[in-house]
């Protein structure tokens, strides 16, 4: 009986037992840090038409994508993105291995603390100091160095590990789609060798699922002969606004069906998942929560600031879209672990 | 008991499903097409090292990454790669759209059907046709274009697809992987978005799990203003030599513990492969089988032929360094599924 047993199991076998986990886990634990609401309800009907047998929307389970941004939309980006953090935090170290820099911009900015004029540094000038810093490195070496980062950097407000700060409500969503055989990426303006650093361990979401700006890399060899990958100063991806698509297209190859974003670098990402055909989820996280997390952004009546640029206008075409606008306030039970 | 049951099911409850259909998938046909021998026990060997519990060298599943490249040594090379083939196939309606292109070279070249003048073109001048034939092209119509030409292209000696030239014992082996949770890449000098186009379907792996040769793209709208993405003319990644390496760290971010190959291009794949720590795998297939399939290479004794540069320097560094050679003639018991 038992060789009969074996015999008989295979794919039939292994697929009934996703489908019962799946079906499962689904049923256990659908988005429990979210409040009853229309965000909830976007995302309970679209995996329900997607992965429903006989559904005029059903999707392959070959075909099943999900993208997300990372900064703003999984975890906090306020008051400074992480990386940028730690590209700042690298300047000293630079500067003592290479002492001329002290006196040249924007090296001399960073290094005088002065926070009003570090705000004004331009993209070019962050540039500048991340090729500086990292040309020549190996790819282990910057490994090393941004998990060693990673481990002792803590946020100003909540003077916790950056890993820590991540949204109990996006986890769940991972998770959900997941168990229903979805391929959940990373699609981040971010640097992709930073956030494969954390990647797997913080969401779930391994190295090969993270789309990110990318530079180059060469490969050579060390003085003793063995094989390794340094850092170019050349970028190859800048993942952010209509690089979104074009770094999907070049990483994945294939049209997302649900994306979910927090900004104006996220529009394009949004804009292409919504043209496909059949029923397709597009999500904005609103950071609409001061007391738990931040409010910033024009549907708060406030400026636009320089990180998550939600604007009005992206608002607007929200709602002329139909893309789901998520309110961190209303639509979240529970933002964070540590939560009373 | 059923509700008992079903919560009781869960994560343990797939992976011992997993379990036992990879264990079983592995016992029943464990590379069929390959006669016994060194190559076919590298193999086995190397499965079982690397996925045995307890055992020294065993490779954590979300690490278990394999990289194959295409021409040669998954499917036919000889005489011509196909994508070329559709390179120069595709020049007499580039010209009928663009009649000034007749008389300027290498276009010139390729209409006048000569043979030996066309096997002088360089890189750069299939680069220049690549680049005429593609640009502002959406990636919807080339994927349309590629599909439709490789079911209507034919190889000059067996008259079949391309798609039904593929080895045999090599798709044992990419199963066999995949039983044991290796997941498979495809690490090509071809264009990605064309061996995208027939991968899932030939080989079973899925768009996302090929790394080839890209050219940018540009996200922009149509006349309708629907969103669309262009062919551009600039090459992001040459996926050849040193270039599969840099291909693996940005479109993967992991080393391979795997990698087979059958020429120089595929040299640096498999030296940065056997750099990792652990039990490696890397293999390179040699084509010594006149009859059933080519020979050529000098290990033949031979001079080096164009396509598939398997040089004598090749086979020294493979012998020294431990890298297995696959003999087509001895290794293979079956090289296509219609031979008799």
């Amino acid at each position: 009986m038992r060789n009969r047993f074996i015999r008989g199991a295979g794919i039939p076998a292994v697929a009934a037992a996703l489908a019962l986990f799946a079906a499962q886990a689904a049923a256990q634990s659908p988005l429990q840090s979210w409040n009853d609401g229309p965000a909830r309800k976007a995302i309970v009907d679209f995996v329900q038409a997607t992965t429903t047998q006989g559904s005029p929307s059903f999707v392959p389970f070959e075909e099943r994508i999900a993208t997300f941004d990372q900064d703003g939309t999984l975890w906090v980006e306020h008051p400074m993105y992480s990386q940028l953090m730690y590209i700042l935090e690298s300047v000293p170290a630079l500067v003592k291995a290479k002492p001329e820099l002290a006196n040249v911009e924007p090296f001399k900015t960073v290094l005088s603390g002065d926070r009003e004029a570090m705000a004004k540094l331009t993209t070019h000038d962050l540039e500048k100091i991340l090729f500086a810093t990292l040309t020549g490195m190996t790819v282990e070496e910057f490994k090393a160095e941004a998990s060693k980062w990673l481990e002792t950097a803590r946020h100003p407000r909540w003077k916790r590990p950056y890993t820590e700060l991540t949204y109990q409500p996006m986890h769940d969503v991972l998770r959900y789609l997941r168990a229903n055989a979805y391929k959940t990426y990373i699609v981040t303006g971010g640097g992709q060798d930073f956030v494969r650093v954390y990647s797997e361990q913080v969401y779930g979401i391994p190295p090969e699922q993270v789309v990110g700006s990318a530079g180059g890399t060469t490969y050579g060899h060390d003085q003793h002969g063995r094989p390794e990958l340094t850092k170019d100063p050349k970028l190859l991806l800048n993942d952010n606004d209509a690089g979104k698509v074009e770094g999907i297209h070049l990483m994945i190859g294939r049209r997302p069906y649900a994306a979910f974003g927090n900004s104006t670098g996220d529009r394009q990402m949004l804009e292409y998942t919504g043209a496909g055909n059949g029923a397709r989820l597009m999500m904005l996280v609103l950071h609409d929560d001061a007391k738990r997390e931040y409010a910033y952004g024009p549907a708060q009546g406030l400026p636009d600031t320089k990180v998550g640029t939600f604007t009005q206008a992206l608002y607007d075409e929200a709602k002329k879209k139909g893309w789901t606008v998520i309110s961190m306030k209303n639509d979240w039970k529970r933002i964070f672990t540590f939560e009373p």
